[in-house]
């Protein structure tokens, strides 16, 4: 059976998650803290299955363990509809992924972890302002692209679009607003509208 | 002919540069402002052509445009050695391209940008000890992982490798040692050993 190292508030989890409940993938699910010192059970025992040593992590059939939620989803999503077989397609896939990964989560999640998550953590008023300033512009990105297409790469939905829609879907747990973007919330309307979609309280 | 989006002194448009000179493809290249106001030549004509407008964008034969510099090297590795064909391996290719997106890149190049490029950027104490400190915990995960093999994934360079190199090789321009990290040293050799190398500044 496929193992889940994850935890309920994560939103690169949830990713997991979304994609094996799409997919219809029976796994089992272990949940580990969501930050992490190098203690506990994200320590040495841990980081010895992991040189990356994040969740979600997942150990497969066969033994071996992969990281990073984007890795996790194109090792899934090979061979189904969620990731589309054209080379170009492909790349672009990758493109919004590394745009997710770099310009998105850290920005998004960051400030819900500060506003809903972890209520000891005190980041300074630039920090803040830093994290709001370039999450907008992460998703002023994504409305643009959304006013012109209904999924991020392609005409159905791909792990481009599994991706970005949880921290996307969580946004106003921290500094920002949906209402002024129409297009991305008609997306997160056709994301939920996916048979077997599940929510991140599920 | 290609067309790369390109900036001499940008890491993420370094990694393109890096794997054409290894697959001796032929390029045009064309400079645009490392950082980008929506004004001059990062602005509405440039975003017309990718949703995303961040440099390194690539113009393919065909017309069309690809950003991200994980996508480009995506697209243009696809059949070559340095992606590899087999299912694991490609996903851990997007695992270590993850990492160095999310907990790699967004530390070391700020950090290098501070001190290196532009002067007139004034970080908070704060914020520089943030990048100094996460970084460090990066070059820690890289290192554990070089001390057992040659490269990041299989045994040959791949663009996991690709990727990582520039901001490593850059890092003392920023608040980050290399003496204390020997393995890595020793693929950074390996990485300028391989045929159709070129340095940043080539």
């Amino acid at each position: 059976m496929i193992l889940l190292y994850d935890h309920p508030l994560s939103g690169n989890c949830y990713k997991i998650r979304l994609l094996f409940s799409l997919l219809g993938l029976e796994y089992e699910s272990k949940s580990l803290a969501v930050t992490g010192d190098r203690d506990g059970d994200r320590g040495e025992a841990f980081r010895a299955k992991t040189a990356i040593g994040k969740i979600p992590t997942v150990r497969l059939q066969d033994g071996r363990h992969l990281s990073e939620s984007g890795a996790i989803l194109w090792y899934f999503a090979e061979g189904t509809p969620y990731l589309p077989d054209d080379r170009f397609a492909r790349a672009q896939v990758v493109q919004w992924m590394s745009f997710e990964q770099n310009n998105h989560e850290p920005n998004l999640a960051a400030a819900r972890q500060w506003m809903s998550i972890d209520p000891d953590l005190h980041p300074s008023a630039e920090q803040i302002e830093s994290w709001r300033l370039a999450g907008s512009r992460a998703l002023d990105v994504m409305e643009r692209h959304l006013s012109a297409h209904d999924f991020f790469v392609g005409d159905r939905c791909s792990i481009a679009d599994i991706a970005l829609y949880p921290h996307t879907e969580m946004a106003e747990t921290g500094p920002f607003e949906l209402g002024p973007l129409p297009a991305t919330r008609a997306w997160l309307q056709r994301m939920r509208s996916l048979p077997g979609y599940v929510s991140i309280d599920a």
